[in-house]
């Protein structure tokens, strides 16, 4: 079970490719330039890298939004392209439950935080369970041993609705993503709850968490094909919320 | 604050560079290809990917072992190479630590295996605490917030001893590290403990954590000079087993 997974949902660009439950390559870029100058050029280092055959890939996992709207048209253009080439099926993830399944078994409330401008965030609270039983198809590494649930679903919030959402969880959270540097000082001073922030290794968008993650969801059989992949973008475009203001 | 990490002590290769507490770039690749081909052009297409200055460096983050005799070797040698071009300062951080570092912020005990052949694996056991109080210095992302602390040290040991020795600890168990798809399934017959096994995205060595927990080295004191550095293998090499033996 090979899965490709690209993410481009913000300023990070970054390819995984896992197989069987073990990470195979994953390269990451965080980084001012755009996501047309490099992810194509990362996934062609990868594949460069691992002799890799596309055609040996099972599935392609999108980070399929909440985030930057050209960033996740990028990527899904890409995945699409792709998983119409090769007849293979997408896993769209979300962004954020990507971003919080890097602190995977962690028992605290994961919040994942991504700057949506003007006072808002776009965010959900998460949390994982262990998994009673084992599934006796899957041990060791491809056994889910945890698995993570929503709390809060996804959308785009201003930061004090979701720092008084938090209060009223009353539970430790663990904060993470590119929201972190631009509003911290804000949740420290108005949060009632713990709050810590994830360090630099599991603070950002990582593919190798959207193919761990997504290969839970192909075992699932929450796949869709690369004709009916559409980014999630929470949001209406700049564009599009001028011109309703407009009218 | 900036960090240069690799990571060569086992079948994975892996290059990162962060800085404040964020990471900026990580490639990683887990494939048959020798270090010696992987390592320095994957540094080489990092430092392209963020128009990175060597000289902008403030220090060089390195898995000192244990792990592969020639792995840790080449890169040692990178390591020390760019340390004295560079006159800067070396962190040497366990492979196992930065393993178990993969599973920050987690209340169970984390267990790092890597295969070590003759039914031996170097393995070590940590446990995260919360830090009481934040240092007034550090912030955010850079806090430092989880310290992980060491419950069993680095060393080579017989996976039936090491299965003891936790069912003594009578804790929950995550296990990670190119041991699991060797001994899980007499992990899994032996324990008294329950046993998981970390996924895809947080079983492997990845630089992003030998960085991480390089940075808390650092603002610690915990350096080297490139001159210093000496990788910890903690076992014999083969030829010099043999030596002894023939003695």
């Amino acid at each position: 079970m090979k899965i490709l997974a690209l993410d481009s949902s913000g300023l990070v660009a970054s390819v995984a490719v896992t197989e069987n439950g073990v990470l195979t390559a994953e390269f990451t870029v965080n980084y001012k330039k755009t996501h047309s100058q490099t992810l194509l050029p990362m996934l062609q280092t990868v594949r460069e890298m691992l002799d890799l055959k596309l055609d040996t890939i099972d599935a392609i996992a999108i980070a399929a939004g909440p985030g930057s709207f050209t960033g996740l048209r990028i990527g899904s253009a890409t995945a699409k392209g792709l998983g119409l080439a090769l007849e293979k099926p997408m896993i769209e993830v979300s962004t954020l439950a990507g971003l919080a399944y890097n602190l995977w078994g962690s028992d605290k409330l994961i919040c994942p935080i991504m700057d949506a401008r003007r006072n808002q965030v776009y965010t959900g609270v998460y949390t994982f369970h262990k998994m009673e039983e084992a599934d006796p198809e899957r041990h060791g590494e491809e056994a889910f041993a945890y698995r993570m649930e929503t709390v809060l679903s996804d959308r785009a919030v201003d930061i004090e609705e979701l720092i008084d959402e938090l209060n009223a969880l009353g539970q430790e959270v663990i904060f993470l993503g590119d929201g972190v540097p631009v509003f911290w000082e804000r949740i420290t001073k108005l949060s009632k709850v713990p709050c810590t922030y994830a360090p630099a290794h599991a603070n950002r968008q990582r593919a190798a968490a959207i193919a761990a993650l997504g290969g839970q969801y192909y075992a699932e059989g929450r796949i869709v094909s690369a004709d009916e992949h559409r980014p999630e973008y929470l949001r209406l475009s700049q564009a599009e919320r001028e011109r309703l203001e407009q009218r």
